[in-house]
């Protein structure tokens, strides 16, 4: 295991690809140094460390960049001891990394989409798809150690519980633009009682930076602008 | 590590996903069924044992699904001795993960959408995507092992060789089509003389499903047919 000398996190802090990193790094109890991007002006650090994507998060540690939140994670899983980030059995790293990947490539481009749509029938759209993928991941939560487990990661926070953890912030920020609640009581009842317990454990109280709900409502305004202009017009 | 009872593959000769996952128990040595799906009239065993996505390949291990073929890939790369198909250094590890997502993030998009385009505008636009992609892949090819490798495995096949090895026979396929070499001599001189050694490896050469371009090339007519129907009008 490596020590945690140099490490320095490229991030933003309304990014929850960032935030992923940070919790990861707080569940190995490793110290880091947060340097918060300009995106409009993009370090010279961030550019040379990330030529490819151009994106935060990097994590840079020892002098060399690690790029994409679930390739860090599984970095700062594999160099740090600590407790695992991944289960250790086979069958449910597997699983972990099956559903880490569905609520990126489903769950995010769907309430992404919302968000950014650009009319009333395709957010109803993106909406119907947003909650059938939440839908999807609270059956999925419902078979965690038979149904009576605190987090995907069992009684601590674990790889899927950061991933989707990730985008509670947006999730709330989504709820006061559009009053639909992503998680809720009636539809996703285990989910909900997850959430709860989630943004109480000390890796998300702990994350720098702390996710800015007013900043992500802000986001989507913006993003929604060329919307109302049309419905206005 | 397991015993290799049990193995079964639901997979579709056409697929480059499943192609991965043979190539992948072919690196481990491991023997298994094969189980090629009809996607018109899909299995009761494929919508049991993928009910999220229903989709191929899915790899059954004594009666246990996983989907996801970079997921197979890394829980037969955990569970089967042999030949470690990721690299064990962590770093080197990350970089591969980063080029894997990568493929399957940028370059596939890329040629699919060109494959799919309507128009000859959105074509052009695609081709420059791939091209685009498969330029960064050529340049972190040169950066293994100081430009010396013969794999981005190394000496041998590995995870970002699979995962690339796996579009071969479609870019054969889109050369055949479209007359367009994604991988050529003059662009990607390394990734040319790399799809070379790749295609002659026993892991590629093992591999069942054989691929099969002309079945490509008729998945890429088929697509294409409505933009020639546009084209010709």
């Amino acid at each position: 295991m490596a020590g945690n000398e140099g490490l320095k996190v490229l991030g933003l802090q309304v990014s929850p690809f960032v935030l992923r990193v940070c919790m990861a790094l707080n569940t190995k109890g490793v110290s880091y140094e947060y340097v918060e991007e300009d995106l409009s002006n993009k370090s010279e650090l961030l550019l040379k460390s990330n030529p490819v994507h151009k994106k935060v998060p990097v994590l840079i540690h020892n002098g060399k960049p690690i790029c994409e939140s679930l390739v860090i994670m599984q970095y700062v899983d594999e160099l740090f001891a600590g407790r695992s980030i991944l289960p250790t059995d086979p069958y449910e790293r597997a699983t972990a990394r099956f559903w880490a990947a569905y609520a990126d490539d489903k769950l995010l481009p769907a309430w992404y989409g919302m968000v950014k749509a650009q009319s009333a029938e395709e957010r109803a759209e993106k909406v119907e798809e947003t909650l059938s993928a939440i839908q999807h991941m609270e059956v999925a939560f419902a078979k965690c150690s038979g149904g009576n487990a605190a987090f995907f990661g069992g009684d601590s926070i674990g790889y899927v519980d950061i991933v989707l953890g990730s985008f509670l912030f947006w999730f709330e920020a989504v709820r006061r633009v559009y009053d639909l609640e992503i998680i809720n009581a009636s539809n996703t009842p285990l989910l909900a009682a997850w959430a709860e317990r989630f943004v109480g454990t000390v890796e998300a109280k702990e994350v720098v930076p702390v996710p800015d709900v007013d900043m992500a409502v802000q986001c989507i305004n913006k993003l929604h602008a060329p919307a109302a202009a049309i419905s206005s017009q």
